[in-house]
């Protein structure tokens, strides 16, 4: 049974890039259709309950100082933000020693000096790097072929300032998946905020989150959309004439003026092309991997650790989990952490029976908490490797050579295929507020207009 | 339109993996159908004909030594074989200086002793490495974190012995696509013949071709397959129960017992699965990009190049063809040269229109070989890169850390799903040869029989 359908602006995916570029043109009165593939929204946001209610994010969550955009569309969406809980010291498991500091180095140590040295000279080599062009980077082909690790262990002669700074860039993205380019590392400083901590002049805002969740954005943005949003259709074909493009999927086939690709470039590439794609954003597509991780949440009756001084976060170089931080919801009550299982650890455990994973998850918040930590009341993991949607969390450009090579196929429309989501963004690439500057641009293109969001 | 048919066994690719496993099926009976997305057959293998009517291979065309079973399988379809010109001097093009030599060293030079013990040492190395299994290797994590060209520089003293050994193992498969671990060249070593020139004890075999071209193979098979082999049919979606496989096409359902997917991991991964890939083989496909590569030919009156004294081969460290060889007919007329264009240099040519491309070659050839080469009767270009149904010559493993978190995957089944194609090969992989021995291993597997084909 397909239905055929025609409008002005087709959107592939109701995650929060395809979602707000979709609200963004049915507001200036653009006929727009978004085809979703699951019979959800919210993409890589997606918000569940535990037993007594307690919503839980296990997609993405967080939002940063200076994502504006987030902030303002959850202002026009009535969705309320509360700051994360961070007051407390970190937990750190080095070398089979865990301590307890306010950060990951003690002040005032040499070690804390190195950090902030090597970080300032990385954040003012990332400085000129032109967001929306890393390869035109005055010096992009030396540091495409150069990794990260290479230049903190030829410049950096401490080996914890090492590790915390390979810590701070590399973990949040690309943790021993590949190794990361110098010039994928720059550009992620000056995308992102990994070096916020060693660079800051002042006190830093924390983190903030959603009351009731982050899926509630595409929730409600859905609900706007009304009848604009189908459901379950998953897109499997992009045609193209001079005139028009039509999506096929597994029960449409939806005739418009452009389309709007919101997949990640590796879950894009799946789909057929007719005609296909231009070799260069083909073999973009073949490179950008996605990163495999595994969030885990464990559910306490109390934020036990609240009353130890613990923020509930860790920075550990041992276990299954090696990042925690404290995630319960705005009463404090339950106490939640959650954790992230990242690639080789989540390559290692993901063929487990469940009870061994929470086993192995559990045993590493011992080592971290102590033994209040033994007995959650609730074990929950999401495994986003696992998604056939998704298939990881967040995709990159990270090897050496792939920046250089095929960076610029990134966002150049291919004829009336336009391409958002995440992993497009020159600011915030890999967060939410990167999907909605992606969508931002994007539909100004699509209206023919032309947007810089990269200040 | 779709039809719906059934079989024993469902192979997805009609290249020489997919009909030589049928053609091994078949000859035992099993009821097989062979589902090609093309309307030919041949896959990576490839000929035309020039205007005279003399053939050429705009895909896989060479048989090294050692290379059995596709002479024996030439031999049972009546293919003859003849010995490729190579008589006579290379052309060396180093820094911007040509010089013509018996191989790329000098004999008896400080580099050439250099060269061959580092070829030893490398070929020592890889000796006990397992090629069914790669990631086993008891250095195995060491050297996946490590790359070629850095053991090259720390330990080869003399840098032209160090380009000509990363040339003679990257040049074939990965040059600066990505830095190529030093895990998968020591695969590579043993799994193909590229340090065979440095350490061979005597005189070596010429590489042989097909007296009119490499894919009379498949067509030859796929003539004593007869209507086994369904042509235009893409294959989109492969659905699996316990008890049985469907393979959809776009115009076909075909209901089997086991199937075998011939393709490259990456395009592979393109297929829509249900239930999903599992995670590691899903990841394995994003990872296992294709090289890029646009093969080319120059067609002469005559061997001018003989004339002199010269073999057409050519190794380059400039241009935009950086690696020739004579690909004349048996009857040596009309003379014919072959240029791969690769990876950065495919990239920069690839938006070029067809007469720049083809000045930009004509006038490579004209530094390497003089004058004669300034004007031949005729230009051809197979761009592999752009070919939807394959994306590249040949696909692989190489960058860090691929074959140790993903390599596992490579070839076990997933349920009713068989892994084939040269990708998949433990000996001779990304070879014609390789493709034959991975069908001969998934033929086995689907009948349950063990077939140890790496030895």
């Amino acid at each position: 049974m397909t239905t055929r359908q025609s409008c002005d602006v087709a959107v592939v995916g109701a995650g929060l890039s395809g979602l707000y570029a979709a609200r963004l043109l049915a507001a200036v009165g653009v006929d727009v259709l978004v085809l979703e593939a699951q019979t959800r929204v919210g993409g890589r946001t997606l918000t569940g309950h535990f037993s007594d209610g307690t919503f839980v994010d296990d997609g993405g969550q967080w939002v940063s100082p200076g994502q504006d955009r987030i902030a303002s569309l959850a202002r026009d969406l009535q969705i309320e933000m509360f700051p994360s809980w961070s007051d407390g010291r970190m937990v750190l498991l080095r070398d089979g020693i865990r301590s307890v500091g306010e950060g990951p180095i003690p002040p005032n140590s040499e070690a804390n000096e190195t950090t902030m040295s090597a970080a300032r000279r990385l954040a003012n080599m990332a400085s000129d790097l032109p967001l929306d062009a890393p390869w035109t980077y005055a010096d992009a082909p030396r540091c495409d072929a150069a990794t990260l690790h290479r230049w903190l262990a030829e410049r950096v002669d401490n080996p914890l300032a090492e590790r915390v700074l390979s810590n701070a860039i590399e973990g949040v993205f690309a943790r021993n998946a590949a190794p990361t380019s110098l010039l994928s590392a720059l550009f992620w400083v000056r995308s992102g905020d990994p070096l916020v901590p060693f660079v800051a002049e002042g006190p830093v805002a924390p983190e903030r989150r959603f009351v009731g969740g982050a899926q509630q954005l595409c929730d409600k943005m859905s609900t706007g959309l009304g009848d604009r949003v189908l459901l379950g259709s998953t897109v499997t074909e992009i045609t193209q004439t001079e005139a028009a493009v039509e999506i096929i999927s597994t029960n449409r086939v939806v005739h418009a003026d452009r389309a709007i690709v919101t997949l990640s470039p590796t879950i894009a590439g799946r789909i057929r092309y007719s005609p296909g794609l231009p070799v260069q954003r083909d073999h973009l597509c073949q490179r950008a991997s996605m990163r495999w991780a595994i969030k885990v949440h464990c559910v306490y009756a109390n934020r036990f650790w609240a009353a130890e001084g613990l923020s509930g976060a860790t920075m550990s170089d041992d276990g299954i989990v090696r990042i925690t931080a404290d995630n319960s919801p705005p009463s404090g009550a339950p106490g939640v952490l959650v954790g992230f299982i990242e690639e080789t650890e989540a390559l290692q455990i993901s063929s487990a029976n469940p009870d061994e994973r929470r086993a192995a998850v559990v045993a590493d918040l011992v080592k971290y908490f102590g033994a209040h930590a033994a007995d959650p009341l609730t074990y929950r993991e999401k495994h986003w490797g696992d998604d056939p949607f998704s298939r990881g969390i967040d995709g990159g450009y990270w090897s050496p050579g792939i920046w250089t090579a095929y960076g610029a196929a990134l966002r150049r429309p291919v004829g009336r295929v336009h391409w958002a989501g995440t992993e497009t963004a020159a600011v915030w690439n890999g967060k939410m507020e990167g999907a909605l500057l992606s969508a931002e641009r994007a539909a100004a293109e699509v209206q023919g207009l032309v947007v810089d969001n990269t200040t």
